[in-house]
């Protein structure tokens, strides 16, 4: 059974983000005021053909856990959902 | 009143991801099996300072628009909600 799986990896609170900064002090002289923590990361979808949802869920996890993210500067918020995503194509 | 936004840049379908098929091709030498169509995309989230929710998602539409995507070849998912993101200091 094939399931779509979503990963936001984003920084752990506290570590230096200068991408996300750069954007933050670039915004109010392109005439956006009011914007602040600007935090920028990365989103990875992709497809696993696994038994059931738990299987996925623990395949995934262990794929972040391992390759995906640095645990030392980086979290991970894992989505599954039954089905393949709409466009998952590389 | 703080609103906080989360937005999704990820590739339009049938855009080329090279990032995305160096990890699916990678993944089968390294124990993961089963695992398709991987796609990396950005998230970026910040708090913006806004009268009211849909005064937050013009705001935030616009500099997707504008300056975090390339609508060319990006789509960007967006999610308002009241409230600062826990966190989003950078």
């Amino acid at each position: 059974m094939i399931f779509s799986v979503h990963v936001e990896v984003r920084l752990r609170p506290g570590i230096a983000d200068p991408q996300g900064s750069t954007i933050e002090r670039a915004l109010p002289t392109l005439g956006f005021d009011g914007v602040k923590g600007v935090r920028v990361g990365k989103s990875i979808r992709f497809d696993i053909d696994a038994a059931d949802e738990s299987a996925a869920r623990a395949e995934a996890d262990d794929l972040c856990r391992r390759f995906l993210t640095n645990p030392v500067i980086e979290d991970a918020v894992i989505h599954v959902e039954a089905g393949a995503a709409a466009g998952a194509t590389s």
